[in-house]
Order: structure tokens, then sequence, then C-alpha cells
């Protein structure tokens, strides 16, 4: 067995609390090294005659990686105290794995060897609300969604849909608009928004803040915001904002006082400044989102800036009944300031989504103290890689996506925000060159995986554009240049997704082996068993099935199940139910 | 190369930020496998035409334990903010490591690829005092260390030193004797002393509290600890007490309600409880320190417990100067309550030193926003398991030691608890079963390593005693029952700590390879160079030493230096500095 490439290290993705009660354990191996994990686990005082009393539990392999097999194993110790060793086994050895190395047997004669979780204190474990499991969600950029009060346009306002976005031009949208096709969003089945910024601001995208506390004129006021967050909920729709708090803009007015006072500003300690006068060209001489000088950095360590930003994060909860924080370059801000926004949201609204942008392994941010989940692009760029760049091979792809899966304790991975592409992305229609297919198979794909989908307004009609600002096109309200037929199949997977129990997140998900051409996965809830079947290549693929199954939907009228004999035509798909 | 044993992953001992400017990254390989690391590095948002624009530094091999190599770099990014891969390259192949993955070449292409460090905010850096570096530290049981006052003597005291110390028996040490003493102790030259709890409780050994805000009345009045406290100050010597914050004792008033109230108590939400009425035995049917029902645990969730234990911690600071808290059973109370008690102690004194007892690994709780340091027991084992119990080899035991140094950022290990022995373990001179010349190398060792060291009282006057309560002997003051030629030789050794800058802290510690049979290691400063020699076995031991070098005390009368000639008696050493 190969030692250097066992790893377990308690407190993260390998050793977590999954509820009051529960805790996790995985542990990695080289792929296809060990036959046989064990658990030999006791609690720590429990000795008898000099010997620690242990028990054992054989450990799941939950998946595998190009290099990795990942094991799991679910205790619930009666004291909430837990030490543990790994028993391996292959055919011809056995080694225990302990956190002071390997050993021939597990050593009883002392608890130090043994890997340590001191004891499960509820507050400790990461719980994010129950409601995002079940929640759809609706990107949208209020600019370039609808609008539905031309009295607000912005000087300039171009008519909508007439042009091609640029990073400057304002088509207009606002909130009447969103309240508008209130109804467009119901029968689509989405029940949250996630807005992009709507804090009066400088630029179109608005992540360039004037005033935290205002609404921005163009979208209109805080009555019209109230009534637009009402009516959501009235349809059961929840709505998140998105907290630009990593950066304040240009305009805002204590970065103003600082323009004209320099360090004499009372707002001098808001920001970093690294000379006397601010300087912006060629390069900002203060610290800023990137190198955009019309996005200042702000010092959430200031006690002044935290006492701000904390009564905006309450305000919008609080006066308005907002239901999560999206957290706009979220990795850039410190933990501490973090830590005391979540106590501060939830102590406003206990059941508050708060959802970080980061980009990269979000583990440190995910320990229950501050987010509930993070934007997982590293989901997204596996997607998007296999199914519409075609530039991953499946057996990548399903690397990819065990490897993600096992980044994160279970209770993360249920309220993931899985996203196939968004305002900084190219749309999926896009990066699929076109190919519907590709695309249904993505949206197919997302919504029967775990965690908490979100459909970026207007893919599910078809919209089309690359990077920032292709991807920020008005969107498209009539009819005739809307695919309404990608619309119905959207529309068709959210309903499974609410209505089939095991399509959404009680369904336990697991790729299934049929070779190297058909992607197949398992979704097992409790009380029900389905299995996807996906063909992701350019040709036919038939194969026989001798399960006792049936087909759950017909969606891909060009696939189909006969007997036992299926067919699956090129990009085409089948989802079928154990009987 | 063996991919599955290469291992990074940041924001824990792998990528930290040293200082408010400095990153530190590592990384592990397998042992002897890759010959050459170099850390590809960038700002995330320095690109150019579609490139990622990065900088190379060769990455450090800082130690190999059994099974891996460890590498290390230390990075200042101008912007604070860092992205980075690492090229490994042997003889014949080279491979790139990413966050995704390994791949031939540096992908410059998408910054998704790299590690990320988003950001160095400075309130997140772990941040320890810097007297703590400085320290050498006495550990007091002040019920065995001297009798001051024998008017304090609870009932039945036994006569001092007259009997072997039972789990039940008292001796009467108090405060005044500790101040009768503290010229030994300037003597010895230790400027720390951490006492085992002070508090009123019950036992002998006062861990189960009976009033945390009460001096324990056989120790003396506040009035008697305040002189304490002051007479060490007025010596430059710190004060560190003992939070027993995991659990009270029986005879806590809280819970003396609840035995009284059961679940009626206004107090019940204060333990946990799991029925209605307490019962203690055959096990206590509450949650306890293991299954010792004069221990409950505290509900440290719980508000109103939550408030009384950090007034207590704030209590002990602000009216007395305490200077630092040693957390009892830390790794049981909730992270959330130690991130308070941090804040609250931090506020109060910022250069309070807050020590955790945890016996295994404790990255997650020493991450910056909780402790300080924890007693360094892993440290402990090796040395104990090398130099007294003889029952691991050379090679062993300095993998042991390197694997715990890269267990922690280095920021940890320089104020790193190092113990040898405590009220919880036997004593240095029984683990070596009288050997005095294997307790002498210990002392050497732990007195010349990182860290801040602790010497358990009486230990350098030659006591002797087994685990609990064999170690709690009272302390002998007759100077013809001490042994005074250890006492010189520790002395000697603290001295040297404290004025060879090499010597302690400001020294980096590295082992020198001189075969199998003889222990070499170099503590390196700006200004000097040491080389320690120790010869731990049983036979002589003699080598040609070719440097130009001089002998820096003459401690060990056996071994000695002529010409280039070292001459090492067995258990011998020698301590050399470069020219």
């Amino acid at each position: 067995m190969l030692k250097e490439a066992v790893y377990h290290r308690p407190k993260n993705n390998y050793a977590y609390a999954y509820d009051k009660e529960t805790i996790h354990i995985r542990l990695h191996t080289k792929k296809d090294d060990v036959k046989k994990v064990s658990l030999i686990h006791g609690d720590p005082y429990d000795w008898n005659k000099g010997e620690w009393q242990t028990q054992r539990a054989e450990m799941k392999k939950t998946g595998s990686d190009d290099l990795f097999d990942y094991w799991f194993a679910s205790i619930q110790p009666l004291y909430r105290r837990l030490r543990y060793s790994f028993l391996l086994e292959d055919e011809t050895e056995q080694t225990v794995y302990t956190e002071k190395g390997f050993y021939e047997k597990v050593p009883v004669e002392g608890i130090d060897y043994h890997f340590c979780f001191p004891f499960l204190n509820p507050i400790d474990a990461f719980e994010a609300p129950n409601w995002v499991k079940e929640t759809i969600w609706y990107q949208i950029f209020p600019e370039r969604f609808a609008n539905g009060d031309p009295s607000l346009d912005p000087e300039g306002t171009v008519v909508w849909g007439s042009k091609d976005p640029t990073p400057t031009n304002f088509f207009g949208g606002d909130f009447q608009g969103v309240i508008d096709h209130l109804d467009y969003l119901e029968e689509l089945g989405v029940n949250g928004i996630y807005f992009t910024p709507i804090f009066k601001a400088h630029s179109n995208h608005k992540y360039d803040t004037i005033d935290y506390m205002e609404i921005d004129p163009q979208f209109g006021d805080k009555k019209t915001f109230r009534k637009l967050i009402s009516k959501c909920h009235d349809r059961g729709i929840r709505v998140m904002l998105d907290a630009v708090f990593n950066h304040s803009g240009y305009y805002f007015e204590p970065f103003q006082d600082v323009i004209e006072k320099g360090t004499e500003s009372k707002y001098a300690q808001w920001f970093h400044l690294k000379e006397n006068k601010v300087v912006t060209e060629p390069l900002p001489n203060y610290d800023a989102f990137g190198f955009v000088p019309s996005m200042p950095k702000l010092n959430t360590e200031d006690p002044e800036v935290k006492a701000y930003l904390l009564k905006v994060a309450r305000y919008w909860i609080e006066e308005f009944d907002i239901d999560g924080w999206r957290l706009d370059v979220a990795n850039e801000v410190d933990h501490a300031f973090w830590r005391e926004f979540r106590h501060t949201v939830k102590e406003a609204k206990p059941d508050a989504y708060i959802l970080g942008e980061i980009w990269h392994d979000s583990m440190p941010w995910l320990q229950g103290d501050q987010f509930d989940a993070v934007m997982n692009y590293p989901f997204t760029n596996a997607v998007v890689d296999f199914f519409a760049k075609k530039n991953i091979t499946l057996s990548h792809f399903k690397n990819q996506l065990t490897h993600v899966q096992h980044m994160y304790p279970e209770s993360v991975n249920e309220v993931s925000f899985n996203l196939l592409d968004s305002h900084d992305t190219p749309r999926v229609l896009t990066y699929a060159k076109g190919d519907k297919k590709a695309a249904k198979l993505m949206y197919l794909f997302q919504l029967s995986y775990s965690g908490t989908p979100c459909i970026y307004y207007g893919d599910e009609i078809g919209m089309t554009g690359g990077e920032d600002p292709g991807c920020r096109k008005c969107m498209v309200w009539e009819e005739q240049d809307q695919d309404l037929e990608l619309f119905a199949f959207i529309k068709k997977m959210i309903k499974l997704r609410k209505t089939a129990p095991a399509f959404g997140n009680d369904g336990e998900f697991s790729f299934v082996d049929y070779g190297d051409e058909l992607l197949a996965y398992e979704k097992i809830s409790e009380t029900q068993s389905m299995i996807f079947l996906i063909n992701p290549t350019t040709e036919a693929y038939d194969l026989r099935f001798e399960e006792n199954i049936k087909q759950v939907v017909d969606v891909d009228e060009d696939s189909n199940m006969k007997d036992h004999n299926i067919h699956l035509a090129p990009s085409g798909f089948i989802i079928l139910e154990r009987r």
C-alpha cells in the first residue's frame, strides 16, 4: 500500500460535524490501491485495564478521481467525542494509519496515537438554511432584465435591445420590469432571485457603490423595492442581494472626501492609502479591486467601516426582509469581518443565506463560522469543459466532479450554489457554440445534481453572449425571438427537481460506470431510485438494461426505451426509475 | 515523480501569513523523490495579452520525515495578493502542481488553475505576544510548591513531604510559599510562572472549581495574590493562570442548584443534562470531563455561561494584571467560545498569552482567531521516547520532530509551549529511569530548541515521580536533598538561552546529518552560528570537525575538543560556535 498517498486531517472536509449528532469521517488513498478501510473508533475516555476500547466501522468508497479513492463513514458517538484511526487492507497486507503515522496493529496503549474529534459542539457545526436545498435560483442583472418604468431611464438610455451592450451603455432595466415579469418566473418554476447590485452606483453593473443605503434611482425607489420583495414572497420566491463590501465605488462619499483631503480626511482610515494624496494613474496608489481605480478597497478592519457595513447588512434584512446576501470578491475581505457579518445577519434573520463569491477551493470560509455556500465555479468549469467546450474526457469530467464533491463536507455540498454561467462568464449557449443539445444536457445535469442550481437570466430562452459585456445583453421578451422549446425543457427539469424525490437534493448522487462513452449516474432517495443515462457523443448509443425499470418522463424524443433496450441519440439522454 | 504524495492546501501550515507583509508557502513531496521545487507566483490581476504574469522562486527543502520532504518559500507580494503553483523537477521530468491538478506546463491562460492566497489581511494573521519567545516557564502546582503560611492549611494537612501524595491528601502549599522562593526562581533564571488552578475548589489539584471569582483559601487571599503578582512583575517574571472552563466542579453553586432542582433550576441550561434529575452513578447522566461526575461540562454556548466565564477571564487580568491564560481541556470547548474569549482577553490586555491544553494536532485552534499556542505534547512525546524511554531510533526521532515542526506555521512554532513533563505525566527523571545524563540531554535539547520551554517544579533539583499522583510530590527545599549539580546545569542552559543569540528563538533550528548515532543540529541567527553535537549512545564517540570552530561553554566535562578532534562521552555533548 502506498503510505504517501494516504491522507486525513480533522476539522475540514475530512472530518466534520454533519449535524448536531453526527460526525463524518473521510480518508483518501491511492486509487485502486486499498481493498478495504475500517474506521477504528471509540470514546477517548473509555478504557479497560489500560486498553482503549474501540469499535470498528467499515468505510464506504464514495468515489475516485484521477489519483485517489475516497472513503467515508458516518458516526454518532454517544458522548459526542471521538478518537479514531484507520485500518487499511489489501489482499496481502494491512496497516493502521494514525495521527502519529503507520503501525502494524491498532495501538490501544495510548490515546495520543489517534486522530481526535474532541467534542461535537453544535454551535461549531456548519448549518445552512434548509430552504436553500429546495431553491432554484434565477440570476438577474437588473439593468438588463426588463424596463418597466421608462420615466426612470438614465440620460442617454439606449432603446431596449437595439444595440450590443458595452461597458458603459444603459438600457433602463428596473424593478417595475421585474415585477411585471414575475408570472414569467413563476411559470419557469424558479423560487429564488439573485440580484446583482441594486444600490446607488455609477456604472451599469453597479459594482462601484455610491451609497449602500440607497436604491439606485434608475431601478426605482425603496417603495417599489418593498413591493417587489413582497410580491416575490407572495409567490414563494426568495430574494438575495449582492453585497459589494470588498470595495466601494469612486463616488462613495467617504472616498470623495479622501480624494479631496488625502490623509487629513476623517475617512482616511476607511481605505488603504499608501501616500498622502490619492493618485489614480497609471496605477492607483491605494489598494483596489484588481488595479481598478474606481473600486477602492475598503478597510474592513476599521471599526467605523465595520459598523457601517454591518449596519447595511442588517438594514436591508430588517427593513425589506431580503432572504440572503451574495458577497462580492468575498475571498479578499478578512475572515474576522465575515465572522461578525454572519453573526449580524443571522441575528437579524436566522435563516438568511450567506453566499460568497469565491472561485477557488473555499474550505476556509465554509467551516460554519462564515458562509453558507460559495459560488461553485469548480463545478461550473467541469460541466462547461465537458459538455460545452468538449475539451476534457468523460473520465476527466467524472474525476473533476468527484474531486469537487470531496473538497467540501456533505452539508456544504447540499447548499452549494451551482451555476453554469453568470454576468462574469460567457453564456451556456455561447460556451456550447450554439449546440442546443449540449446546453440541454448541461441543464439536465445541473438541475439533477445536488446543491442549489442557478439559471442566468435569458439562458432559458436561448440567449447568447460572450465575456462581459457580451453576456449582459437585454433580455429578449418577444416570444418569436425566444427559444420556447428550450424554455419548456428547462421548465420540465425544474418541475422534476421539485416533484421527484430522487431528482433533487434528497437523492444521493453517484456515478455509475458504463464505459468510456456513456455518462451515467444514479440519484437515490429513501423512496426513489433514478438512473440518468447521457450520451454526450455525436454517435447514437444502444444498450440493454436488465433491471426492472421504467422511463420517468419522455423529454428527449430521439432517445427511447423499448422492453429493456435503450436507444440514445447523439447528445441524447434518458431518465429511468427503478421499480 | 509520485503525484499522489504531493500535497498543498492554503490557509493552514501549508500557506499562511507569517506577518503583515509575508506569506509562507510550504509543500510536501515523497521523500527523496523530487530534486527541485520552484514556486511560480504572481498577482492574480497582473495580465498581459491574455497571459498571466508570473515570477519564479526556488523553494528550500526545510526537512524530511519518514515519508515526505518539506519545501518552503517566503514571499512578500507587493499588493498582498498571491496566486501560485509549483514546478517540480527531478533529473528526467518536470510537472506543474496546481489547484486543479498536474500539468506539463504552467497554465497561464486562466487564473483558476492556481492556488490562491487572496489577500493578506493583517487581522487574520496569527500574532502571539512577542515576550513569549523570550520566556522560560516554570510550572507550579501550588499545593505542592511551598508552604509559607501554615495558618491556611486545610484540616488534615500532612507534614510537608512526610508522605507520598495521594489523589486526596493536602500538604499546605500556598502563595506565601511561592513569594518566599522567588529568589530561588530568579536564580534558576525562569521568567514566567504557569500556575495550575488557584481558584476556590474542592480537590488538591483545584481542577473542580467551586468559585471562579475567588482564590482558594488554602492558597491565601486576593491581597496575597496581588502581592505575589506584583513581586513577580518586579523581577520580570510573568504569571499565567489556569482557566478550567470546559467543566466546573461538583460544588460550583450553579451545579448544586441543578442537583437540587433538576431541570427546574435556573441554571439547568448551564450544563448538559440528559434527564430531569442529576444522577452520578454508575455514570453521570450529564456531560462531564471524561466520565468524572465531579466535573460537569459547562454549556459554553449558553449566553449566561459565556458572559460569566468571559467576566472571569477579564476580571483576573484587569484586577490582578495576570499575563496569560492556560486553557484546560481546551479542545472540548466550542471554537465560537474561544473566539469570543480571545477577543475579550486581548481587549483587556493586548499582549496576554493564550495557551490551550491540546495534546493532538491543533491546527484548527492556531489560525490566529483562537489561541497563541498549545502545550506541545507531540514534541514532549518525541523527546521522551528518544532520550528517556529510548524506544525510538535517532532517525525516527528526527522524523517526528521534523513532522511536528511542519505541522504548524513558523509563527506558531516560535511561541509553542514545549514541555518535557507536567502534572499530567511522569517526571523527566522517572521517564529516564534515573539516568541523569539522559535528563540533562533532554534539558539541553528543550532549552536550545525553538518555542517557549517550560520546566515542571522540582525537576531542576532532581525530583522523581510517576503518573499522577506520583508526579505531584512536595517540592524538596532541603539543599542536602536537592541535586544542586543538575540545578547548576539547567541554570547554565537557561543563561545560554538568554544570552547566546543563536541558542534561543533567534536561532533557526535544523538537523545536521552525522550518521545514525550522533544527534547533531545547528542553530543559526543573524549574528551567530552554533552546532550542537549530542551522543545519545552508551559508547564514546570521536570525530574530527574541519570547520573553524570554538567550544561555546564547557558544561560536559567528560566531552571535549582539542584542535579539531572532538571526543563525546557516552550521553555526552558539546556545543560549538562557528568563528
